[in-house]
């Protein structure tokens, strides 16, 4: 049977056995669901040995486990170390998901769920990929070894450590990773690119206790006041980031790079259109695809402070918090734009106020070169697949462990993506289009066997 | 037994009484509560009729009921109308507590709950001091009405309709309130000045879902950043409220008044030590007592959007919210600054976000003559009671309906105030120092004898 013969005849099984991990709620950021991402690595750890895997094991760290598992028949081959995770994001707000996020659920051949792209979806067809060679061929083509995470939307705190006491387990001639997008349907995209990250929590307090906006009000620091001109002093009028020294190490766009860019022909209109933007918005001078791919940000994610229920209430907030990420990119060092930014609200807080800054969470940012024979052997695959060549892009997301995984274990890292860019990975009503689901397996599969 | 002796004697039952009011959680602000804040008017009428007080009545009202009642035995001499409010402000933050806000607890001489000080506890001081005087001399020295709402919280949407159809009904020479506080332990106060008050809850929209901090972050708007940069321009740098014509109305301080205000001889430095301020703030060139007695104010009472939970979530908020509201004075008219501070928003307003504005609070500030004989004969009560005659004072809180009472009934409003400033009146640990239950019983006693 050919694989496209093949995999129609699994679909109903392999949806049904996905939809089981995706009513797994293993949100890694929230310590009440730590049973649950435990029990997503046991599911994935018995997927990965129901598909034919050897030597699957569960490895606890200091925070969720790493799944490791290996199959290494094919002396002489090439190695590929398949990088997934099966933690997802929070939820909410939950009142905007059309369905519940943890109950599966097919809408228009969409397959909707929390982590149905971002990263189960993405992660769960290269299990069935080798159960299906395995199956169809009774040997791989390759050298095949799994490390699939818990901690990918924590930034992987502890997949470092555990990627240096196991470097000689995990070695590797490249490194897969299926956790990014296709350009738009029918056009894939490989990431040559991906941004750092570093994340603040800022806190201000004025008093020790809340007060009452008659009896204080205009005599008092209001905690919400001294926050919100802080944060108003981090971006100048221009969009840019105004925080002293921010942009050393990022490099300025060339023309041959922006050239690159627009060969993409993003449709800035579509966007607008698609999530009902007044207006795009942005560090001026440049396009959106050149904004998110090749510009650093820093953003508000969160802020908050004093009452936020119904109706009013007249009080002075002793507190009030934000929480921040920068996405980086070329030479920018995490740390050193952390410190940079603590600087300017030191400087910019206003009399009466006391400032608490915790640093969460540091990457740099990651690039590999287009000439790489597995990078290019990957375009190979989706163009037998898609009928397209996939196009190099830059991605303005992060995923920290890329640049940890191909430094760590000296290979190249190919990330054959496979979601789409609005299938809302981080919000409510997160989905993953089925019909990148079936040419994904396929293209995977291609791959393996062209090695 | 003289009257000191007698509120000795009932000293426990009279706690006991008060706590079974305490421990009904009537916020008014909450329609989940609705039933609580009924409970609390039935609890209020029942707790009249025990004291002696006749036709008490509980009046429906589009929004919580009216409690009133009467006692009219003493002809020819005057009428007065007691007003108070059952209600009581939202709890949060929960957290802060040091024992639940609706499980009245005693330490160090001071009840704790919410509506301890505000306004249960010094509402209840009427009730106790008219069984007093009929228990005691089986008549009262004056005529006297209750009229006690359960929606002063809120701004006593439905208070105003009911002092008009009911007029007649409440007609008092004088309205006798007891809502306000001390200066401080043993120098009693009578307010004679509120701020008026309006509110405004204001949202801004950038898109129809969450997005991906990585995948669109800084090419796209984040409604966090267009709220926090729109909040920072409503205060220049000297702390004035930087709304065009927001001053319009207010009356600049005479050398006059900067006297009286300076008789207080308020201590700037024991509020900053009470409540851990680093620094006083506000508008440059007056006093706390000025800024809080006779400026206006625009103060965030609340600003959330985005997440607000452990860890980091990578997200692009679509919505941010603020409540605002400002305390106004002299002829400053609410409409207008509503009006006003929208229009400042509007111009104000980033490219890339939609802004909705909802105003929810209205009220404008009030004033009586320091010469009015009803206010004289109650800074006389207080003489006797705490030896140190009752100083005259403005607050910088807002009864919204004091002027509406004042107005409606053509009566002046006497504020004899028995709590203290630091009695954490709208913030957690909300608390009533039991020697002014004491000395507020014998006061009110004086007062109503002297009439």
């Amino acid at each position: 049977m050919d694989y496209q013969a093949y995999f129609q005849s699994k679909k109903d099984a392999h949806l049904k056995e996905l939809g089981e991990l995706l009513t797994i709620p293993s949100i890694s950021a929230l310590s009440e669901h730590k049973a649950d991402v435990l029990k997503a690595a046991e599911w994935v750890a018995d997927s990965l040995r129901r598909a034919g895997m050897e030597n699957v094991e569960v490895h606890p760290t200091a925070g969720h486990p790493v799944v490791t598992a290996e199959h290494l028949h094919a002396p002489g081959k090439p190695t590929v170390l398949v990088y997934g995770h099966y933690d997802v994001q929070p939820v909410d707000p939950l009142h905007l998901w059309e369905t519940p996020p943890f109950e599966p659920s097919i809408r228009d051949n969409k397959l909707y769920a929390r982590g149905a792209t971002d990263d189960k979806g993405q992660m769960f067809l290269h299990v069935k990929a080798v159960e299906a060679i395995l199956e169809q061929e009774k040997e791989l083509p390759v050298n095949i070894k799994f490390c699939i995470e818990g901690e990918e939307e924590v930034t992987s705190p502890n997949l470092p450590p555990f990627l240096e006491s196991h470097q000689d387990q995990l070695a590797a001639d490249v490194i897969l990773i299926s956790d990014t997008a296709l350009l738009e349907p029918g056009k894939p995209a490989i990431c040559i690119g991906l941004r750092g990250l570093c994340a603040l929590e800022v806190s201000v307090h004025t008093a020790n206790t809340d007060l009452h906006s008659g009896t204080f009000g205009g005599g008092v620091p209001n905690a919400l006041h001294a926050l919100v001109s802080l944060l108003a002093t981090l971006h100048d009028e221009q969009g840019r980031v105004a925080v002293d020294g921010f942009y050393k190490g990022v490099h300025e766009l060339t023309p041959e790079i922006r050239e690159e860019f627009a060969k993409q022909q993003f449709n800035e209109d579509h966007l607008k259109q698609t999530l009902a933007l007044e207006d795009l918005y942005g560090e001026e001078g440049y396009s959106f695809v050149e904004r998110t791919g090749a510009r650093p940000t820093l953003e508000l994610n969160g802020v908050y402070g004093g009452f936020q229920g119904e109706g009013t209430k007249t009080v002075l907030p002793k507190e009030a918090h934000a929480k921040i990420t920068c996405r980086l990119v070329g030479d920018q060092d995490p740390q050193d734009i952390i410190d940079k930014i603590e600087k300017h609200l030191r400087e910019n807080l206003q009399k009466g106020a006391t400032l608490q800054v915790k640093a969460t969470e540091k990457a740099r940012a990651f690039t590999i070169e287009p000439a790489d024979p597995m990078l290019q052997k990957a375009a190979d695959a989706y163009e037998r697949v898609y009928g397209t060549r996939a196009l190099f892009t830059k991605d303005g997301g992060s995923i920290p462990i890329v640049e940890t995984l191909s430094r760590v274990l000296s290979a190249p890292a190919v990330m054959m993506g496979f979601g789409l860019p609005d299938e809302n990975l981080h919000a409510p009503n997160e989905h993953f289009n089925l019909e990148n689901f079936d040419k994904g397996l396929l293209t995977i599969v291609e791959y393996l066997k062209s090695l």
